[in-house]
């Protein structure tokens, strides 16, 4: 019945885009891949979604000029280092990656997307990134997405890379294919993280960065593994249309279908990436039904998937119920009436602990069953409205502090 | 100088105050206090700040009214239980613990405020607290502040007393004295925590109240220790104005003096529950000056004081100041131009990290002297505008997440 057809893949699945990522050496102490490269030779209409962060990085500022012009046909992503906060010395070195990359690919240097991601308030190593470049651009391959993938890691870890199919109306066979990174600094309500996702779809840039906002709103931004918003977090979508055939436009059963696909995809990146988050052991799934409002279902969806308390409650396989409806309580949200009723589930079974507004005295045997499932869903029915919404998360561990306590030394 | 004289002693400093902490039995495999009873033969004109959480607990809802009546002779507090999601059983518990405490003390119940901390969802019990109204009626005496103190702790490691003396314009000397809990599920915006006050100044209770919420934006409200803002959080400020002579009135220097000794006490309590945040090392005060607005300033502050990643970075010793620096970023406030300073000190000494919008160079062997120390402030200097603001926090330490894995059972 699925229109979707998962194939494997992630930036290099659809037509017409390769990829490569190289250890350039921007990590010290690290052989892992730390630069990566996607080129069209067709050059692609982008869409993208950025941080709302007031200190963004250079290269975010950077990227949202290249959006608002509309189209690039290469993406140059450097870990270890976020160019933020860095001052003019910042703007320059972005813009000097894009003339690097435009050497070595002869393609206009505002025809490059640049992206960072790594320590905040460092100048990039300019040199070693030059070199990366040089070395880079011949290695360009239709198979180097998961080399890709791998180098735009930073505590991750495992790549995230997902592609599928899609049958449009007249015959034609569309492929979407993405990758992304992040296991920290991700909240919602941002374009969170780094998710860079190529297609080979006919698609103008304006009818694609509507696609862009609908399938972020319902996957990154309602992802959160710390409440933290990065400085850098950026999704790029680039369509380079080499499957050929008409445009596909808004309001029509095509667009529907690859907005569809787009979303999967982005929600299946956030999956991984929650799955992923610094120190997790659960993937949490808050899915709140009947509010008030679709902004009501997601604050309050979020705000369970924000709390330290939960998510401290999740490590602890603990059914503290009790700081579940807390958090939907202080999300800002508008409830006539308490008659929330609330269950939790997983591979192990499922349990209701409050109905109607109450708690209900439960298993705890069966509850620790419950909670000892890698993936736990906790459904919440406010019973005032007809609005939903999912928010992803993962739990709270020591390992969390760990990784967080000696990031940048 | 200073027109504060700090005096020991908590919630019975001020003249005319009973108080008893006992342990009745409601939290189960323990000693420790947990019935705390508060007492004034000379009725007194109450203030009160509450949670905003939608699931405001029973008890919660019934102190509102009680500070809308404006007056009360005696406050009982339970830890142990929350008495929070508990439905119309919850409502008919806080009215019998009203009654059985107006019984033993020949009051009106409606004279009784009535509050409780502990685990969500789960039914008082009933029986044992009665029993226990009816043991510590008895042994309400003008030293018994600091037994109450520690009957309503719950995960605190501390008992959290303090209070001054003051001379009003005419010689009169008023005490204002209190007592607080609370080192997990505080966040701003609330009137966070349990926080009780007594004082024997003559004041009415809405000359009170103004002065009660001017204490409480500048101090509970600008505490996080999680995120989490609890269903039951409350600050009650009795005044039985036992030292007698005229009520003081708005707009007069005695007024100004006793909002100012309630605003200072209040920061007191605060830091003391920041130091006292559930697995903290550090207590970390965080300044921010020349905003746009006082609400910006506030927010910022939060933001930063509020944030995993810089509370794990402090926690780590970690002079990472570009997560602090991020966490402004996303506060949400109005910042024309990046011009931002930022300097954090502690007695280890003194470092900026960020002139004009742009890290600096620092020494890292100084950074990890002065973040070695137990009490952390950061100063940010936002350069737009005049408005200031003090947040406090804590670090964020494996031993949080221990104690909050394994809370309720």
């Amino acid at each position: 019945m699925t229109k979707l057809k998962y194939i494997s893949g992630g930036v290099t699945a659809a037509k017409g885009f390769m990829a490569a990522g190289i250890h350039a050496g921007i990590r010290k102490n690290s052989i892992k891949n730390d630069l990566a490269l996607v080129y069209t030779a067709q050059p692609a209409k982008i869409g993208g979604v950025f941080t709302q962060n007031l200190y963004a990085a250079a290269p975010v500022n950077y990227c949202r000029q290249v959006v608002e012009r509309g189209t690039a046909s290469a993406l140059v992503a450097n870990s270890g280092n976020a160019n933020a906060v860095t001052g003019d010395q910042g703007v320059e070195d972005t813009l000097s990656m894009a003339a690097a990359v435009a050497a070595e690919l002869n393609i206009a240097a505002d025809q490059v997307l640049v992206c960072s991601t790594g320590v905040i308030g460092v100048n990039l190593p300019m040199e070693v990134i030059k070199a990366g470049i040089k070395a880079i651009a011949p290695v360009l391959s239709p198979d180097g997405g998961n080399d890709a993938a791998q180098a735009i890691m930073t505590t991750d870890t495992v790549s995230k890379e997902v592609a599928v199919e899609i049958t449009l109306s007249d015959g034609r066979v569309a492929t979407i294919g993405g990758m992304a990174k992040g296991s920290g600094m991700i909240h919602p309500n941002m374009a969170t993280l780094l998710c860079f996702i190529t297609t080979d779809m006919p698609i103008n840039s304006a009818v694609l960065q509507t696609a862009v906002k609908y399938a972020a709103d319902r996957s990154f931004n309602m992802l959160t593994v710390d409440g933290d918003t990065s400085t850098n977090d950026s999704m790029l979508v680039m369509a380079n249309g080499i499957i050929g055939g008409k445009m596909i436009e808004e309001n029509t059963a095509d667009f529907e279908l690859f907005t569809e696909a787009l979303t999967a995809i982005s929600i299946d990146l956030t999956k991984m990436m929650a799955a992923d988050g610094e120190g997790a052991n659960h993937l949490l799934e808050i899915e709140v039904v009947n509010a008030f409002s679709r902004e009501d279902a997601a604050r309050a969806a979020k705000a369970v998937a924000a709390s330290n308390l939960v998510k401290s409650a999740f490590f602890g396989e603990d059914a503290n119920w009790g700081r579940i409806i807390c958090a939907v309580g202080y999300a800002g949200i508008t409830l006539p009436e308490n008659k929330t009723d609330m269950t939790i589930s997983s591979d192990g079974g499922s349990i209701t602990v409050m109905q109607d507004g109450v708690g209900l005295v439960f298993d705890e045997i069966l509850a620790k069953k419950i909670l000892s499932a890698k993936d736990i869903k906790v459904y919440i029915n406010l019973k005032c409205g007809a609005f939903s919404a999912t928010a992803w998360g993962c739990d709270l561990s020591y390992e969390y502090v760990r990784i967080n306590g000696d990031y940048r030394t």
